[in-house]
C-alpha cells in the first residue's frame, strides 16, 4: 500500500483554556485567540459545547486535477440547537498570516432521532451558552504552510 | 462577527491511562478516575472502546431566557453495540466538586448502514469489552466554574 | 453503578506532526510513523482531512460468551470524498510490535444532506490530497498490551 508523508517533530506547550460566549462565531474566536495569544503552531486539544446554528464545508466531488475548488464544495446551514460532539484541528502559518484549520461534529434531535452531522469549520457557526475550547501550542515545530505543486494549494511543510 | 471569550492558559501535566473494564458505567469510571487521582483541571485527551447500551442528552430547543433546563432537553438510550468513536471534554472544578463534563459520539450498523450518534455524556453508557481513555491534567490554571449571570449557570472561569 | 479498570500514569513527550499525501492508505502510514520514529506509546492528538474510498469495521452483535470475533463484525467500503472529522486512539505494544489503534469519523455529502459515518480504522482509508496527523508520545507509561482472561484478547495493562 502506498505511504508518501512529510513530517516534523517538536513537543507540547503552554496550553490555553477559553469559554466562548453566546453570539460568537467560533472560528473567529478560534483565530482571535490564535491571534491575541501569538500561537503560530497548535493543537486544537478540545471542543464542546453548544451551537444555535452552524454552517458547514463538505466535499462533494474531486476533481479530475488538482486543485479542488468550490465546484467540488458544498456549503449547508442549520438554524437549531446542535451539541458540538468534537473539534480537531490545528494553527499553522499560510502566507505568514496564523490560520485555524478544524473540522469538527455536531449533533441535533427531531423527536426520538439523533443526527449527527460534520464538516470543515467555516464562518457561520454561532455558539449558545457557551463553548469551551482548548488549544496547545507546539514547541520546536515550524507549521508553516507553503504552496504545494501536487495539490496546488497551501500545504504543511511545502 | 461577534466573538465573546474568557480565557487562561497554563501547561500540560501528568496523562493518565485507564482501561475500562466490561459492565463500568463510562461518566461514573472517568469522575471516580479523576477524584482517585486528585485531578481538578484536565482535558480529556482521547476515548475508543465499545459499549452495550447508551444514554445521552441532546438540547432540542433554545429558551427565550437562560437558563436551558430540561424542558429543552431530549434523554434517549440505546441498548445494542456501539462504537466509542470520540470522546471531547474536560475536568473543573464546580461548588467545589470534580467534573467530568464530556460530550461523545457513537456509531452503530443495521445491514449494511452505520449510524452515528452523539450527546452529552450522562450516566446509563456501560462499557462492553473495554474502553481506552486518556485524561491529561492541566497545570497553572485553575478550573474553576462559578455562577455565570449571563447564562444562569455554573461556567468556567465566571 | 459498576466501576471497574486498570490505570497507569506518566506524561507527554515527543509530538510529531505528518501530512499524509494522496495515496496513502491513513492506517499503514499511522503504523509506518510510529515504526520510523519508535514510538511505543502514545496518543493520537488530532486528525484531519480528506479520504477519497473508506473501509470500516464496526461491531454488529454481542457473542454470549467473549472474544468478540469476526462473526460480530461488519466491514463497509465507501468510495466517495469523505471528510475526516476526527481520529481517536492510541499507540500500544501487542505481542512486542507496535499497534495503533484508532476510531474514526467521516462525513459526506449527497444533494444537500451531510451524513457522518464511523468505525474502528483499518486499512482501506485512502488519502485525498492531505491529511494532517499528531501523535503524541507518552512518557513513563508502558503501553503494553497482554492477554486478556475476562475478554480473550489482548487488553492494555493486562
Amino acid at each position: 500500500m502506498v505511504v508518501r508523508y512529510e513530517a516534523r517533530e517538536g513537543g507540547g506547550g503552554r496550553i490555553v483554556v477559553a469559554r466562548l460566549k453566546s453570539g460568537s462565531d467560533l472560528l473567529e474566536a478560534l483565530q482571535e485567540i490564535v491571534s491575541r495569544e501569538g500561537i503560530e503552531a497548535g493543537v486544537i486539544l478540545s471542543g464542546v459545547g453548544l451551537l444555535g446554528e452552524a454552517r458547514l464545508r463538505n466535499c462533494k466531488s474531486l476533481p479530475d486535477e488538482f486543485p479542488i475548488t468550490d465546484v467540488n464544495r458544498t456549503y449547508l446551514s442549520f438554524r437549531r440547537p446542535l451539541e458540538i460532539l468534537s473539534i480537531s484541528g490545528n494553527v499553522s502559518l499560510a502566507d505568514d498570516e496564523q490560520l485555524v484549520h478544524a473540522h469538527l461534529s455536531l449533533s441535533y434531535v427531531e423527536g426520538d432521532e439523533i443526527t449527527v452531522i460534520g464538516g470543515h469549520l467555516i464562518p457561520g457557526c454561532t455558539v449558545h451558552g457557551f463553548a469551551e475550547i482548548m488549544i496547545m501550542e507546539l514547541e520546536g515545530i515550524k507549521m508553516r504552510k507553503g504552496f504545494d505543486e501536487e495539490t496546488k494549494t497551501l500545504q504543511l511543510f511545502a
